[in-house]
């Protein structure tokens, strides 16, 4: 029988999860939506490929994933019967039959992740688990100027997690853009691709700039150095998304 | 010893309780405070008046609340004291004196509620206990001409709950304003009080007109009718959160 290549779209809380992956010892989010589909489709060698491995606690507004099956249901009613299936906190929000070459993680062509914080003297109660919280004050415009520093093609090797293996530590970032309302900051970083802990590292740098607790010029001071003490801590993960995964136009 | 009366402003995510007050067979967040409270003031015979009687899973970003005591602990520090022995579901985002005749119940002027919506085909994962879901679409411009309706002062009796004992059910309100960003509804609504219900009642009433499920209208119906039977079904409390409490200008 024919199999057909589905793309499937899933939002997910990440806080009761230890990440996308399928591991071992805890639940990834991976495992509930492979399990579901497998169950779904009558087929237990069904395994599914995620376009980004976010980590324990990391949300995603629109994680991308692929499988391919052999089973008959037409493939937008696949988000449906899934969410039948998925816990709450996991939704599948949208199911297609896309080309046999599209690659849910390798025809990725950019991401957006958003780096959400509650900046208040008192942490939130209601997005305790949604926001990272920062109590003391930031200068928007200080983190602003400092995000700009990261803007284009650089080696990121300083921005990278300790115990990472990629080799080729070049990345190129889009656009940084900071948007502040009442309490809530929101820090979009667009790029090619992003290296472990990426994202979080460049959050956590800028809360440290924007709070004086880091000189400017830090992302400047590590392209130049590739040293990972050049920045500050990552930033907790209770406060990244997955906003978006593009691909290129012919898969849209 | 001199009693003084502090003032308490206190954000909740309400899914895990029932409600504000304090029950028998429930928590609800109003007994998790006083608790505290009692522990860090030595008193057991401290009590503390909300301004809003939250119903179970309704959230608050600013209840406010009073009691009496005659503890030391400067008013501004109760807010960080209180936050250490709260859970992370509740947070005192603010503490202060106020006068005797401040009363957070009976001092109130108005008070403002936000319903938000998540429209969409699907329901969202991160926002699935803080939104309620709505999957048909919505017309907002047919929303906005019906929210239109309710502004003034009307006898509102057909906007609240059975079992509703309040007698008098004239009330005033001021606005309703519906925002509208991407799949996220919110409709704010301020008023100088509110029915048992009113407006979840309100909000159901909004999404069946904007869901073309109830011809517009309805809320001129009701008024004149006073029949709960010419409105539409309480929308969900997951929806709602207590905004702001209005105080006369002295208390502020």
């Amino acid at each position: 029988m024919d199999s057909r290549r589905i793309r499937l779209i899933i939002e997910y809380d990440g806080t009761n999860y230890a990440g996308w992956q399928r591991q071992q010892n805890a639940i990834g989010v991976q495992q509930r939506v492979e399990d579901a589909l497998r169950k779904l489709a009558g087929e237990k060698e069904l395994f599914i490929v995620g376009a980004s491995r976010t980590d324990a606690g990391v949300h995603a507004l629109c994680q991308n994933a692929h499988f391919d099956t052999q089973c008959r249901i037409p493939a937008e009613k696949i988000a449906f019967a899934l969410n039948t299936m998925l816990p709450d906190d996991i939704r599948c929000i949208a199911s297609m039959e896309v080309p046999a070459d599209f690659h849910a993680r390798f025809s990725t062509v950019g991401k957006e992740y958003i780096y959400k914080i509650h900046n208040s003297r008192h942490a939130s109660a209601v997005y305790r688990n949604l926001t990272c919280h920062v109590s003391y004050p930031l200068d928007i415009d200080k983190m602003r100027a400092e995000a700009a520093l990261a803007i284009g093609t650089h080696d990121f090797a300083a921005f990278a997690a300790a115990g990472s293996v990629v080799k080729d530590t070049v990345r190129t970032i889009h656009s940084i853009e900071i948007e502040k309302t009442a309490a809530e900051i929101e820090i979009h970083v667009c790029g090619n691709g992003f290296l472990y802990n990426m994202v979080r590292i460049i959050a956590g740098t800028l809360i440290a700039v924007g709070a004086n607790k880091l000189e400017s010029g830090a992302i400047s001071r590590a392209l130049n150095s590739l040293s990972r003490l050049d920045l500050s801590i990552t930033a907790p993960a209770c406060g990244l998304y997955l906003a978006t995964v593009f691909y290129p136009e012919r898969f849209s």
